[in-house]
C-alpha cells in the first residue's frame, strides 16, 4: 500500500483527491494537513466523506509527512517549493497540484506568480504531469508538477496538430470556458452563487498564468515560439471546462488526415477519446472522471481547423491527472482508482 | 457474473443503472432495449459511456431478455407487469422501478394509475425494495418493486418513530423538494432549464401518484391507519431530495432518546447515515451515491420533531436501491458496486 | 421630488433599492453611502447601472444624509438604531431594511440580534413597514421597521385564517425555502456557486431571526400565544422564497369559504394576488417584481390547510417593500415606481 | 396609441414582447394569437402576467389583425411571409422576428431554411432591424426583419473595426455562448434542465443558419467578401449572450485609436455602451434590459483585437430590439418604454 499525505486537504483539489484516493485499492490515506482546522475529522467538513474517510486534518507540523510515501500539495502556489526539499530527503515523492513545479523558466514564474523561486534545481528534476505526453519522464520522477486545468485541455488539444506541423503556430487561438470550482473554494464575493449564477464573463483577458505554461510547452512541441491568444471564461456551473481552440492549416491536410492525426496520437490512451469527426462533446460527458474528449471541425471545409476539448477541470484538470501521475510513479497500472463512469445527467 | 437485461434504457433511471451496472464486478449487461432506439450503441446516446458501455439498443422483441438472470424495467408504469409472467416463467429475475408491483392495494392502484392490474397473482408474490425495511423478502424474491424516490425518504424518515409508537400517525407532514430529473427524460415544457431553472414550486400537492404507496407502508409500521399531508417541490437543481418531515410526540422522549431510536434501527445499515442530533443534510452529501443521511431536530424543545432526509433521487431513490435489492437477491454482499464515494462539489 | 440617502448600497437590497428608484418619478437619488468604497462611482461595482445612476459612494461621514427627505438603511443589524436620532432630529424619515425596528419586543431583540438595543423609545413609534398589514401606521410613520423576507410571506400567509379564527393557532409550520441571494453579497464559502449550486439544505432548524418576529406578529392577529415550527431552507436560485404553511382548522370552513377569506382580505391590494384555490404559484412569477402570490389546497378534504405563498425575497421580501412603504409615507400613490412586470424566464 | 398584434404569443420572444408592450406607454395591446391555445387567458399561461395583461390568445382566423397599427410574428420561420402581404394591403405594419426578412439572398435564405421564399418583392422592401447600423430605412419600413440573436452581436461588435477597414475581413472569428431560452420554449429533451444544466457544449459548429444573414452584412460593411468562422456554444443560464470575438489588425492603431473607433460610432446610442478598455462586461448586467455593452482587448499588445460583447438574448437580441424598431417606425423616441435597468443579481 501507499502511504498518502496531503497538504492542504480543505479545497476543492483536497476534497477530490480524497474522493478518489479514498477507494484506491493501492493507496493508504494516512494524513491531511490544515493549520487552521487542526483536529477536525475530515468528514466533519465534508459530510460527503462520512464512513469513507476516517482522519482528521492535522497540524502541517505535527503531520509526519516524511512516513508517507508520497505527498499532494493540494496548496496555494509557494508551499510546496517550501517543502519540497525536506519531503524528498526522507525518500518522499511530492506531487505539486499548484505551480511550484511546472514552469521551467524560473523569470517567467517569478514575473506570473510575484514571488521568488525556492529551489530551481529541484525545479529542474521536476517533471511535468501531464501524462499523454510526458509519461517516460513522470515514470522516473521524484517530483511532479501537476499542470493546470486550462493547460491540460490546451496541450492535448493542439498537440497533433503542432507536432505534425501542419499548422500557423504563431497564431493559436484558445477560447476556455471553466466551471467555477476552478477558482476554488475560497470565500470571495466573485464567485458567490449570486454573482456567478445565471451569469458568462470573460476573465484576465489581458493575461491569466495559464498561459506561460502553456506557451513553453506549445513552444517544445512547435520546436519554436508559438503565439497564443488565451481567453478564458467564468460559466455558471460547477465542474467541467470546454476549450474551444482554433488553428489555421499551412500544409493542405484533408478531415480524415486531420482526424487521424490525433486518433493515431491517442490510440493508446485511457483518458483521451477522440470523438468522430463533427461532433460536440459536452462537459457532462466527463463529469466526475477523468476522461478528456476530443472533436474536429472544419467549417466549410475552408483552412480553420476548430478542436473542441472537454473535461472535469477537477479529475483530469487536477486532482484525478495527479493521481495517474502517482499510479505511474509507483509502478502501478495508470488506470488503477481511475475509471469512474461519469456521472450523467 | 449474473446476465442482466434493461428494458427502457434511454431514460435516466435506465442511464443510471448503466452507470452503476458497468463497473459492478459481478454484473454482465447483456441486453438493453428500445423499441425506438434500435440498433444505436448505447454509448452515441449517452457519450458519458463511451469505451465503458459496449452494447447497443435492441428491439424488446429480439432482445433476448429470457437468456438473462435479471431484468431490470427502467420504463413507464404498466410495462413490467405485462412482461413479468414470461420472463418469471423462464426463470429470470424482475426488479421494477416503476410502479406495477409497489402497492398491495389493488384498488389504489387502478385509480391512482388509470390502468388494470394485469397480474394480481404476481403482486402477491412481489416484494417491496425497500432494503432496509423488508431485506429478507427481498432476499427470496422473484420480482421486486422498486420503491419511488420520495417514498424512500419518508419510510426511512419516519419509520423509527412509527414502530415507536412514540407519534401521532394520523397527523404527519412530509415537505418534499425534488431535484428536476426526478421527471424523468422526457421532451416536456415544464421541465426545460427556461422554466425549471432559477425557480421553485409545488406541484401535486392535492394528490401524488406517491401517496397511496407511501400510506400503505406507513400504516403497517403505525398498525393502524396513517394521515400524512404529502406537498413534493421542484427544485432547481439536477439530482438530490431533500424531505423535512413534521411529526408530533404523543409520548415524553427527549432528544437523546429520539436520536437513539433512530441510531438503533440504522446501526448496521451500510446506506442510512444517521447524522449527530441538530445537523442538517446537504443533498449534495449523497450525490451519485446510494447514501442517505438523516438528521434530527426538535424546535424549542417542544412536541414537534423535524426529520431532516436527503438522497440522490437516482441512486438510494432509484437505480442504486435496485442494484441493492439484486445483489440480495443473487446472494452477494449487499453494498457490492454500490460503493461509489459522493460527488461533492 | 423626493431626495434619498442610501446607507450600505454595496449588498443587494441596496443595489435592488438604487434599480428602483432610478427610475421612480418622484424620486431624487442624492447620497449613497460605503465607507470602504469612498469615492467609487456606483455604476463601477454595478454595471449595471451605468449610464442609469451616476451617482459615487461617499463615506457616510461626509454624505449629506440630513439633507435627504428619507433615509434607506441597506445595513447589517445595528446601524439604523445608531444613527435614526440624529436624522430624525434633522426632520428626515428612516426606513430600515435590518432588524432594529422589526421587534416591539426589546429582550427578545436583545436575545437573538445579541446586542443591546441602542434607542428603545424610538422603537416605540416606529411602524412596523407590512403594508397590507399596518397601512395606516406607516402613512404616519417618521421611522418604519422593513418586514424580513420570510416574515413577510408568513404573516401574509397565515393572516386571513388567524383573523377569522378558524385555526389552531398553537401549531402552525412554515416550510420556506430561498434563494441564495437572501444571504447577501458577503464573501463566504456556505453561499459559493460551487457550494450552494445543485444543492439543497435546510438550516437554522433550531432557531432563525425570522421567528420572534414573526410570532410577535402572528400572536397580534390570533389574538394569543401562537406556536410556529419554521424551517428555513436554502435553494439553488438566485432570487425567490416559497413558503409551504401548513396549519389545521378548528371550525369547519368549505374551500370556497378558505378562499373568500383570502380574496376579501386582499381584495384591493395592488400587489397581492389571490390565485385560483388549488393553484402552484412559481416563484418566477413574481421575478424581479413587487408581486406576492398566494394559493390555497386541502389535500383530500382534510382538516389541514396547506397555503402556498411565493415573493422575490429581493423585492416584496425587502427593497420593493421599503419602496412601497415610502411611497405611503409621503403621500404618493403607493404603487409608484413599482409596477415591473416579474421577468419570465 | 398603437394597437398591436402579436402572431404566436406562447413563445419566450413573444411573453417578452407582452413584458416589455404590457408597459409601454403608447401601447394598446390588441390582438395575441395562438392556433393551439384559443381562448385561454395569457396571463393563465403566464402568470408573471397576471393583472398586467387581460387578453386571452385568440385563433389566428378570428383575431382582428388587420384592425391593428403593427403585427410582431414571434413564429417559427415561414409564416410572416405567408400572412405579410395581407396586413400591408390593409396597411398594417409588420416585424418579423423569425428569418423571413432577414436575408436579401434568397439562395441562401432556401438553402439554410429549407423552404421557398414566398414573397421576394417584399423581402426586397424590408428593412433590416439592427437599429443602430440601419437606423434611417427602418424609419421609412413597412415591414422589418429583427435580427437574429448572435448577428447583433457579431456585427456591433465588428463594425468599428470593418467600416475603419483595420481588420483582416477574410479571418475573422467568433466564439459565442448564449443562455437556453435562445433555443425557444418547445419541448425538447436537449433543453431539459437535467441535460442543459451543469454543462456547456459547443453546437452547429459546422453551420447555423445566423452565418449567412451575419456574413451578408458583414460584407456590406466590409466592402468586399468577408471570412468568419462563427461557433456557438450552450450555456447553463436563462437569459444572456457573450460573444468573443476575434480580428487580426493590418493597419498599426493603438489602442486608444481602437477605443475611439468604438466610441464614436456608438456615441449616441442609448443601447450600446461601450465600456473602457481592458473590461470584462458580465452577461447579467444587461439581464431583463435592451442594453448591450462592448469591450475591447488586445492580448500582450500584438496584432490580435479581442471584442466582448454581452446582451440578453431575449431583449436587444429579440424583443426589445423589436420594440426599438416599432419605435422608430412610429416616429416615438426610439428608447419609449425600453428603459428597464437591467436585474442584478
Amino acid at each position: 500500500m501507499i502511504k498518502v499525505g496531503i497538504v492542504g486537504g480543505t479545497g476543492y483539489t483536497g476534497v477530490e483527491l480524497l474522493r478518489i484516493l479514498s477507494t484506491h485499492p493501492q493507496v493508504q490515506l494516512t494524513a491531511i494537513t490544515s493549520r487552521k482546522e487542526d483536529g477536525m475529522p475530515v468528514a466533519d467538513m465534508f459530510p460527503s466523506l462520512r464512513g469513507r474517510v476516517n482522519l482528521a486534518f492535522s497540524s502541517p507540523d505535527n503531520a509526519k509527512l516524511t512516513e508517507c510515501d508520497v505527498v499532494f500539495f493540494a496548496t496555494p502556489h509557494g508551499v510546496a517549493m517550501a517543502q519540497a526539499r525536506e519531503l524528498l530527503a526522507a525518500g518522499v515523492k511530492v506531487i505539486d497540484l499548484a505551480a511550484d513545479f511546472r514552469l521551467q523558466d524560473i523569470d517567467a514564474f517569478e514575473k506570473w506568480y510575484k514571488m521568488p523561486h525556492g529551489c530551481p534545481d529541484l525545479l529542474k528534476e521536476a517533471a511535468y504531469g501531464l501524462v499523454e505526453l510526458n509519461r517516460e519522464a513522470i515514470k522516473k520522477a521524484r517530483i511532479v508538477g501537476n499542470p493546470g486545468c486550462y493547460p491540460t485541455t490546451m496541450q492535448l488539444g493542439f498537440a497533433p496538430l503542432l507536432k505534425a506541423g501542419v499548422i500557423d503556430a504563431t497564431h493559436l487561438i484558445a477560447d476556455c470556458k471553466s466551471g467555477v470550482s476552478g477558482a476554488g473554494r475560497k470565500a470571495e464575493v466573485a464567485t458567490l452563487f449570486s454573482e456567478a449564477g445565471d451569469n458568462f464573463k470573460a476573465y484576465g483577458v489581458s493575461g491569466h498564468r495559464h498561459l506561460p505554461e502553456t506557451l513553453e510547452r506549445l513552444s517544445d512541441m512547435a520546436k519554436g515560439k508559438v503565439g497564443l491568444i488565451f481567453t478564458p471564461h467564468l460559466t455558471p456551473m460547477i465542474r467541467g471546462m470546454h476549450s474551444t481552440l482554433y488553428a489555421r492549416l499551412t500544409t493542405e491536410v484533408d478531415n480524415a488526415g486531420l482526424q487521424k492525426l490525433y486518433e493515431d496520437m491517442y490510440a493508446n490512451e485511457p483518458f483521451v477519446d477522440v470523438m468522430p469527426f463533427g461532433s460536440h462533446p459536452e462537459t457532462r460527458s466527463t463529469r466526475a472522471s477523468n476522461m478528456l474528449r476530443i472533436a474536429l471541425h472544419r467549417p466549410d471545409n475552408g483552412d480553420t481547423v476548430v478542436v473542441l476539448v472537454v473535461q472535469d477541470n477537477l479529475v483530469k484538470g487536477a486532482s484525478g491527472q495527479a493521481v495517474q501521475c502517482m499510479n505511474l510513479m509507483f509502478g502501478l497500472d495508470e488506470t488503477t482508482g481511475l475509471m469512474h463512469v461519469p456521472v450523467l445527467p
